[in-house]
């Protein structure tokens, strides 16, 4: 039914492209015969891992509450990380990422993000339902009439989200094989560490390089 | 499950008095009863009419798809319509009413309605999910930091609703002894009355008057 609801208000918000990690299958194919919003779920991709489903954007953007405390990432409330977006999605492929109505984004997941949008709710009630999560986010982002443009593909960009888990999983490899690595921290390391590589701004010649 | 929706984005962004109209009775107990939003949906008050749930405010505002045509209501954009609810908030009591999902208001609801909000979706899917609806209306109502005031009522307020309601009732009692009022046409006439009185802005005053 999230996901659904999420396709819904993409649709009446006029944002295309639906990708899912891992959904449960049943509640996946019921979705996608859901009203409303047939065509968006219809051609949504399915992925089996949040790296796959980002690889080709230039900037992930993870979602959260903005009380949200033990934070790794720079947080911004919801307007300004928008006009953020705005500004790059001239150039830049960016994905908006939300996590289960449960248990929100793991750790695992913000690794793989930029940085973190915050919706301003209460302190003392800071969960919200998903699908509403969704519409708030991507009304404030085409809340300005021709606030969006459509993204040509350019020279100059960041570093796609694919070939910064490339530089992360190699250089992994290489702090293994010199013995960096602790028994049983390879997990943290890793989170670590990606987070550490999305800090560092490459662009997509500096991810080759 | 509207009802709860619309009950948990409440909680979220801070509003707390919650007003339902002849809402279907199972579905009302068992939201009453779903999480995250108990305190708030257990106060909620139940009323037999629009015009009950509305009498003691002083500004009625409808919501609606910005594209919806054949309206006979100002009708403004989202951000615009909030910046003047955050105006009015600080001195009158205002009540933002939403329609049930599948019809939504009636042109007998909106006939209480001063004025009303269209949420900028795209022309082609318009049809929001009402708890979505919500959450997106009232997010930009707290969109800005100490937006929203407590509002204290105070002298030279616009009219009630309540006396609003009383004087159409009086009118329309005089137009019909008169013969003024054709047959069959009693409820379009109303419809009518309602809206132009609404658009007079009394004040409490010249209400009472």
């Amino acid at each position: 039914m999230n996901i659904g609801a999420a396709a819904r208000a993409m649709s009446n918000f006029g944002f295309r492209h639906l990708l899912v990690v891992n959904p449960y299958q049943v509640a996946f194919r019921e979705a996608r015969s859901a009203m409303g919003a047939a065509d968006l779920l219809a051609q949504a991709q399915e992925h089996y891992s949040l790296a796959e489903a980002v690889a080709d954007c230039n900037l992930v953007v993870g979602t959260t509450a903005l009380q949200h405390r033990d934070l790794q990432h720079p947080l911004r409330r919801l307007e300004e990380g928008a006009e953020l977006i705005r500004q790059e999605v001239k150039q830049t492929r960016i994905a908006l990422v939300f996590g289960s109505e449960k248990r929100g984004l793991s750790n695992e997941d913000l690794s793989h993000c930029h940085w973190l949008i915050g919706i301003p709710t209460r302190e003392q009630h800071s969960s919200m339902n998903l699908g509403q999560a969704v519409a708030v986010c991507l009304y404030e982002l085409i809340r300005q009439p021709g606030a969006l443009q459509p993204a040509p593909r350019c020279e100059g960009t960041p570093a796609a989200s694919g070939d910064l888990e490339r530089i992360t999983a190699l250089t992994l490899q290489s702090l293994k094989a010199s013995g960096y690595i602790k028994e049983g921290a390879e997990s943290s390391t890793q989170e670590k560490l990606r987070r550490l590589i999305r800090r560092l701004n490459f662009s997509g010649e500096d991810a080759e390089l």
